[in-house]
């Protein structure tokens, strides 16, 4: 089958028609359907429309609530809480984030922490609006176990993703959104779609061999990147959308969920700071380019999110190619909603 | 030559003495030697006496000023800025800690950053005494270039430590502290010294090719863990380490540096959080341990830091054993001072 050609608008358009067919309220929806749109629009096929099926699926079960009412409160001078009514995370973001900038431009550092949500977007979409406000920002977020702790041999960790986004005045930000995994568990489960085999190192069967089968891998484990120190960064970000939070570690959310396919109940935190209060307002903006540049210069060095970038530019004037495969089962889905 | 075995307090007392012999005054020369005595204790060698040639050259380059008063003050609610004086950094550190952990506690989050400092030591040893308050603390500085941006040929980041330490009831706190490269640049180090081999994949020589010879890494490049995962992570330490805090990027600390052996001048970030505020004050302790339990059940994991505190145990009671060969390059340094 060919690829389906779709403007950005009828992609969120046909988002915000399935999610609500099937019980989201036109806000929650909306929020989603930003997320997805984005995605696609930046070539991150992996968390865009191949996830509606998940949304679908985990509304269907009832574990989310397509109505949820997202609030935010000042936990301390510093700390912004937004208790997210078991819906889908975006939402929870957009109400959150002007607190958290407003907070981040008064105390020169803030914390936003995200408890009762369901995640399942990429957390580069939800720093890029934080660093466009003039803010350096990094977030994380946790899941189901699927990494190995360095050394051991069963998945304890999600592939606990950290972003990281720094504001820049002539440039849209520069943004890294790495998960801990060796691979993302989104990119796995685009090769396992599209019949590709994984490179080695990647991860391990169900019985811990190594394998570079996608589906396998999907029973299996992932490794973290970079040996321990990959696992450590895993930790870090189990206790930060965890246990800090007072949200639920990988393994327990694993334990609460109903396996329906869509993300399961979880934390997040994001970390924000202003550039203008650490004594260098004047001169931080260049400062930063001075390194960008020293990057470009290099032969095959790149910025991280340049990519992504090259990507939106073609997508916003020539649409977005979204596989038929995908574009048949929301049809699918708008109808049996 | 057989080791030398010496108590802590000797260790402590030859790395005074030597330090004032060459011109540091005793608040000074007392913040330096409690770190050195705390690798050493730890069995963190390559950050122990074998540091001291590096500390005393650059006290008679006259790069560092020895009798350095470092000073501290609020540059926004929720950001101390610590001025080191062009000192060493663990009188800065000593100085400005309680600001910052007064402040987490009553802020939440809080930011902290060292300017004009000399940094020469492990960042555990900075996270620790923060942790030991109640506090979740990350820290990360930067140095000279060492480590090749991914798919770049030159290094342009330093080794760029990054270190957590997460706060814990009945034990002391669980610390990471690792470089952005795939080894520390001390291990690399102390490789050269003992005549050891490195393993591959861990740097390239001036010329690029890869090599296991650990004299001809420190004259050609690291490379970072984990590929572009590790080069985005010490790309942010850049930023934090430098540009946000309005210090030097590595680059810049390398153009800027005499070359003396002892470390440039640089500055570090610290960012702190007190569990207690966010919204999980009763649980949170109880809950990481969870996750600590889960880790130390896989045969084959380990907590990090588990194996120093094990160190610590023993030189506690048992002294350290200290290298003839450094020992006696201590005494003649303090003779010549």
């Amino acid at each position: 089958m060919t690829d389906v050609q779709m403007t950005l608008d009828e992609v969120h358009a046909l988002t915000m028609r399935c999610l609500v067919a099937h019980g989201c309220d036109e806000a929650n929806a909306g929020a989603v359907a930003d997320v997805i749109t984005a995605a696609e629009r930046d070539g991150c096929h992996s968390h865009g429309l191949m996830r509606v099926a998940g949304y679908v699926a985990t509304l269907k079960s009832g574990k989310v609530n397509g109505h949820a009412n997202p609030t935010v409160e000042h936990i301390a001078p510093a700390v912004v809480r937004v208790q997210g009514d078991a819906g889908f995370a975006p939402l929870a973001h957009a109400r959150g984030r002007s607190a958290l900038i407003d907070t981040v431009k008064t105390q020169g550092i803030a914390a936003m922490s995200l408890v009762n949500i369901h995640h399942f977007a990429a957390l580069w979409s939800e720093v890029e609006p934080i660093a466009e406000q003039g803010l350096c920002a990094m977030a994380c977020v946790s899941y189901k176990p699927a990494v190995i702790p360095a050394g051991g041999t069963k998945p304890l960790y999600g592939t606990n993703p950290l972003a990281f986004g720094w504001p820049r005045r002539n440039h849209p930000p520069m943004i890294f959104d790495q998960a801990s995994s060796v691979m993302a568990r989104g990119e796995v489960m685009l090769a396992a779609r599209e019949g590709k085999e994984l490179p080695p190192g990647v991860g391990v069967d169900a019985d811990g061999q190594p394998t570079t089968d996608p589906d396998k891998v999907l029973e299996g484990a992932l490794l973290a990147f970079g040996g321990h120190k990959g696992s450590s960064i895993a930790m870090m970000i189990e206790l930060f959308a965890g246990a800090l939070i007072g949200e639920c570690l990988s393994f327990e959310a694993a334990e609460r969920d109903n396996n329906d396919g869509g993300p399961p109940q979880g934390g997040e935190l994001i970390i924000a700071m202003d550039p203008n209060h650490f004594g260098d307002a004047d001169g931080w903006a260049d400062h930063a380019e001075k390194l960008f540049a020293r990057i470009e210069a290099q032969d095959g060095a790149r910025l991280p999110s340049s990519r992504r970038y090259k990507n939106r530019e073609q997508s916003l004037s020539a649409g977005v190619s979204v596989s038929s495969k995908v574009h048949e089962q929301i049809l699918q889905m708008c109808a049996q909603g």
